[in-house]
C-alpha cells in the first residue's frame, strides 16, 4: 500500500527567480488545503543539513505572492554533494517528522534531489524555478517571463538613448547555457541581431547585418548578447565591431543580476501557483523523483532523470521570425 | 492556378489592444521581406470606405513595437455593415491595386471580414487582437497578457492600501462576455473570490467566503469582478456586502480603460510578431477567411466561421487552483 | 531644565500614503542612533487606546523602505475624539514608559495630536504623510509625488486608447479639498483642462476649450478632474459634455484608491527619510506640537496650530503654464 | 530699443536626458502661444552647421511629452568648437530668419552657447537638461529625477536577489563628476554606503561599515558607487573587498546607459514644462546668455558665466541622514 506524506518540506535552491515566493505560497496553501503539515527550509540544501526548518501555515505566506526573491532564501550547497551532508539532512528531516520534500530550483538542484531521494528512499518532487527556461519537461520555467520583461524594460530605455544619439548598443542578458532570454528579448526589442549559445553567428554575418542596417537607414541598433554565447566576451565583440566600423558609436551594457529580481509577472504568478499545487498533488498521488511542469497548458510530471539529461530546445521558428522582422 | 497577393492592406478594428502596433509592424516587415507592397488603412473599416490608405515600408513602422494603442487607429463602423459601405470599400481597394487584406481585431471584426471576403471574393486573414482573450482558435489573443499585467499592477497597489486599513476591495476588470482577465488577475492577485460570467457564484457563497476569510484572520481582501458577471453591477454587489457585513470597510474600484493601454509585455510583443508574420505567410500560401492563431506554440489557421461561432473556454483547472490558494 | 524623551512611540494615522513605511523606518533608526527606545503603535490612535504597542529595533524595519502602505496600519479613531479615549491612550503610554510621540498623517491627525499634547503635556511631533499635499508648512507631503506618478502612469495608458479611438476622457484623481494631484497630473499628462477645487471653471469655458482643441486638430483629449471640484460629479460633467458635443466619444475613468498604493518614488523615500530623522531630532531638542516639514530644501518645524489652520496654496504659475502648453 | 525675437530655434545637446522631449514641446508651444515662429534643429550643434532645421507647430510636438530621449536627437560637435563651424552655423540661422536660440543641455553645451552668442551677438538661452544634476543655478536639472528613479527600480530588483542569497552588491550609477545620483539612490535604496566624488571614503571606513553591518545582522547589503568616485574602479573596489572578506559573496552591477532612457517622471515633466516656457519668456523679455532654472520653486535666470564656472554642491544634510539610516 502506498504510504502518503503527512508532513511536507519545501525549499528553494540555486539561483533565485521571481515567482519562487508564489510557488512556496502555493505549496504551503495546498498542503494546508489537503490537511498536511508543511515546513519551510531556509537556505536551500544548506538548511536541510543545518536543520533550519520552520513550520508554516496559510498566513505565513500572506503578501508574498507579488514579491521577488525567496523568503526561504536560496544557496548553493557543497556539503549536500557529500554523503555525510545528505545523511545529516536525512536525519534532520526524519527527526522533524518530515516525509516528503519539494525542491524549487533548476537542474543542478534536481540532480541533488534525485541522489538524495534514491539514497534514502525519500519522496521528492521538483518545481522548475529558474529564469533561464532551460529545463526539459516544461514549456516555461518560473521566473523566465519576468526576467525577459525586466530585460525588455531596460532595453526599451536603452533604445531611447540609442536613438537620440544614433548609437549601436550591445546588451548582455543572462543565459550561460541557453539563449531563451536573449532570443525572446531580441524579438520583443526589435533587435538587429542576437548572439547566443544556440546560434553560430560569425563576425562576417554580424558585419553584414550592420551594413544592411545602414543601407536600410536604421541608424540606431540593439544587438542582444547572451552571456554564454560562443562568439566571445561582449567587450571583445564590441572591440571587433569598433575596429570594423570606426565611425559607429558603439556602447556596451551588461544587465546582470537585476534580471533576477522584481515583482513577478502575471504569467509567472499563475505558473508558480499551478506548479506549487501540482507538486503537492503529485506527492499525494505517490509521484516521486519527478519535476512538475506545464506543457501545452497541461500539468505533466517528468522524471528527474529526463529533466536533467535532456535539453530544452529553442523554437527555431523564433529565430526565423526575428530575421524577417529586422529587415 | 492560385493567384497570390501583390499588395496587402492592413487595418486594426474594434477595441484597441496593446500589441496591435507590434502586429502591424510584423505585417509590414513580412510583406516587405517577401517583396510585396503593403498599405496601412486608417480607422479600421471606416478607412476602407473613406479610402484613407497609406503605403508603408520597413521604416514606417520603426519605434512602434513597444507602444500601446494602434497608430492606424481603430473604430467601429456602421457603414461597413451595409452593402453600400462594403461596395465602396471594395472599389477603393481595387483602385489602389490592393488584392489582400489583414484585419487585426476581435470576433465582430472577423464577422465583417468574412462577409466582405465572400461578397467580393477578396482574400482576407484575421489576427486576434483583443484584450478579452475570448476567441476560439488561439490560446492567447494579442493584448490579453498586457491587460492582465496592468490589472495586477493596479490591484497590487490597491492591496497596499487595503492591508493598511484592513479593507475589502471589489475591483472591476474588463470582460463583458468572459472572465479570462478576471480569473487570471484573481489568481495573480491572491484574490479571495472572482465573480465572472463563467461562474454562477451566489451571494451565499460570497458571504461564506468572506466569513471564512475572517475566521482565517485574512483582514484585508480583494474580490475581482468581471464587467459582464451575472451577479450584478459592482455597486449593487458592494451594497449587498455592506448590508451583510456592516462592520467591514468595503470599497469599489473600476479599473476601466486604462487596461487597454500601455507598452505591451514581452509575451504580447512576441505573439504579435509571430501572428503578423503568420498572417502574411498565410496569404502567400492562399489561405483565406481564416484567423491566424497560436495553439500549443504552433501557428494554426482557423476558419472565420469557427472563430466566430465557437467559444473559447476558461480552463476549469484555474478555477480549482484559485479555490485552493485562497484558503 | 528640559526633560528629553527616552522612549519614543510612532504611529501612522488617517489615509495611508506611499512612503509612510520609509518614514517609520527613519524614525526607528534615528531613535536607535540617538540611543533612545522606540515602539510602534498599530492602527493609529486606536492602537494608543488599545495599547497595541511593539518595541522596535533597527532590524524591525528592514526591507520596508520600498513598500507601499504602512506596516503599522492606519485607522481613523472616533474614540480618540473623546476625553475618555485620550485618557486611556495616555495611561497606556505612561504604563509603557513612553514619553514622546511621532504622528505620521494629515491635518486631521495633527488636530488630535495637538489636543492630546495639551491635555497631558505630552511631547508630540507630526510628520506630513498624505497624498493630498494640502498641508501648510511643507513644500511636499510624503506620498504626493508617488500618487501623481501613479496617476500619470494610468493616464499615459488611457492616452494610448484615447488616441487610437479619437476619444475624450474625463479622468478623476484624488483630492477632496485641493487640486494638487489634479494640476500636476494635468501638466504632466498634457491634459486639455483641469477641473479642481481651486479653479472656478465654467461649462462655457470647458466647451470653448474643447472647441479650440477641435480647431487645433487635437482629436483625442484628456480632462483631469479632482474629486472635490466645484463643477460637479464627473458623470454629470460627462453628461453635460455629451449633450453639447453629441458626435464626441466621451469616456469616464475614476482612478480611485490605487493612487494610495505602490512602491514610493525616490522623492518620497528621500523626503520620508529626512522628515523621520527631523521628527526624532526635533523631539531631542525639545520641540513640541509642531510638524516637521521641508521648505526650500530646509527642514522647518511649523506649530500644529498653523499647519492645521492655514492652507497650502497651489502655485498659480502652474495654472498659467498649463494654459500655455495645451495650445 | 530692445529687438525681440521673431523666430526661435531649439536644439538638444550633449548626453540625452528623459524630459528633453517635454522641454522641446514646452518651447514650441510657448513660442506658438506668443505668436513666434519656431524651428527644431536636429543633432545639436551639428545640425546648426549642417542646416538641418525644421519648422514646428503645436501639433509637431504631440504625444512626445511622455517619451524618453529627444526626437531632435543630440550629439557632441567638434566642428562647433571651431570658429569656422560657428560661422557656418550663424550663416544658416540668419538665412533661415532665425534670431534666437534655445539650447537644452549641460555645461559643455552652455559653454559653446556662450561663445557663439558673444561672437555673433546672437540671443541664446539655456535649459538645464542632464541627468547629472550638477549645474549651478537650478535646484534640479531635467532628467535627474527620472534617472534616480530608474536607478532605484534596478537596485530594488537587485535587493531581491541580494537578500535571497545574503550577498553584497556594488552597484555603479552614473555621475562622472558628481554624486547626486549616487547619494539620492543610496538613501532611497537603504544602501550601506555610497562612494562618490564628493566624499573621500577610505577602504578602512568601508571595511568598518561592512563589519558593523555584520554585527547588526544585515546579511545582504548594497553599496552605491558613482562612476567618478575617487576610490577606484568598481571592479578594483570589489577585489579589495573580496580580499578583506573572503567569506562574503560579492557581486558587481553597472547600470550604465539605461539610466538615460525611459518615460520621464511627473517631476521631470513639470520641470521641463516650466523651463521650456521660462526659456521662451526669457527671450521675449530680452534675457541673453543665461540659463533658466528653478530655485525654491521660482524660475530664475543665471548667467552662463556662472552656471558654467560655479559648482552645484551636494546637500551635506543628505550625507548625514544616510549615515543615520544605515544603522
Amino acid at each position: 500500500m502506498l504510504k502518503l506524506p503527512s508532513h511536507i518540506a519545501v525549499l528553494t535552491s540555486g539561483g533565485d527567480a521571481p515567482g519562487m515566493n508564489a510557488a512556496i505560497r502555493a505549496v504551503v496553501r495546498s498542503a494546508v488545503y489537503y490537511g498536511k503539515k508543511v515546513s519551510g527550509v531556509y537556505n536551500g540544501y544548506e538548511g536541510l543539513i543545518d536543520g533550519t526548518f520552520e513550520e508554516l501555515d496559510s498566513r505565513s505566506v500572506k503578501y508574498i505572492l507579488n514579491h521577488g526573491g525567496t523568503f526561504l532564501k536560496s544557496a548553493r550547497s557543497q556539503r549536500f554533494r557529500t554523503p555525510e551532508g545528505r545523511k545529516q539532512a536525512h536525519e534532520n528531516l526524519v527527526k522533524a517528522g518530515i516525509d516528503a520534500l519539494i525542491v524549487i530550483g533548476g537542474d543542478g538542484s534536481f540532480t541533488g534531489a534525485k541522489i538524495f531521494s534514491e539514497e534514502f528512499d525519500f519522496q521528492v518532487i521538483g518545481v522548475p524555478g529558474t529564469i533561464d527556461n532551460d529545463l526539459y519537461g516544461t514549456d516555461f520555467t518560473i521566473g523566465f517571463d519576468t526576467a525577459t520583461n525586466t530585460a525588455i524594460e531596460c532595453i526599451d530605455k536603452i533604445r531611447d538613448t540609442a536613438s537620440s544619439h544614433d548609437r549601436l548598443f550591445l546588451v548582455e542578458v543572462m543565459g550561460r547555457d541557453s539563449g531563451f532570454i536573449a532570443l525572446r528579448s531580441a524579438i520583443a526589442a526589435g533587435a538587429l541581431e542576437v548572439i547566443m549559445p544556440e546560434n553560430s553567428i560569425t563576425y562576417d554575418q554580424l558585419y553584414q547585418a550592420i551594413e544592411r542596417a545602414g543601407q536600410n537607414k536604421k541608424f540606431s541598433n540593439i544587438i542582444v548578447v547572451a552571456e554564454g554565447n560562443k562568439l566571445g566576451n561582449i567587450f571583445e565583440i564590441a572591440d571587433h565591431l569598433k575596429a570594423k566600423f570606426p565611425h559607429l558609436d558603439i556602447k556596451v551594457t551588461i544587465l546582470g543580476h537585476l534580471q533576477r529580481g522584481g515583482s513577478p509577472t502575471v504569467f509567472d504568478r499563475v505558473l508558480a501557483s499551478k506548479l506549487g499545487v501540482a507538486a503537492v498533488e503529485g506527492l499525494l498521488i505517490g509521484r516521486n523523483k519527478v519535476m512538475a511542469g506545464v506543457m501545452h497548458n497541461q500539468v505533466i510530471y517528468t522524471p528527474f532523470e529526463e529533466a536533467i539529461t535532456r535539453r530544452a530546445y529553442i523554437n527555431p521558428e523564433l529565430i526565423r521570425i526575428n530575421k524577417i522582422l529586422t529587415i
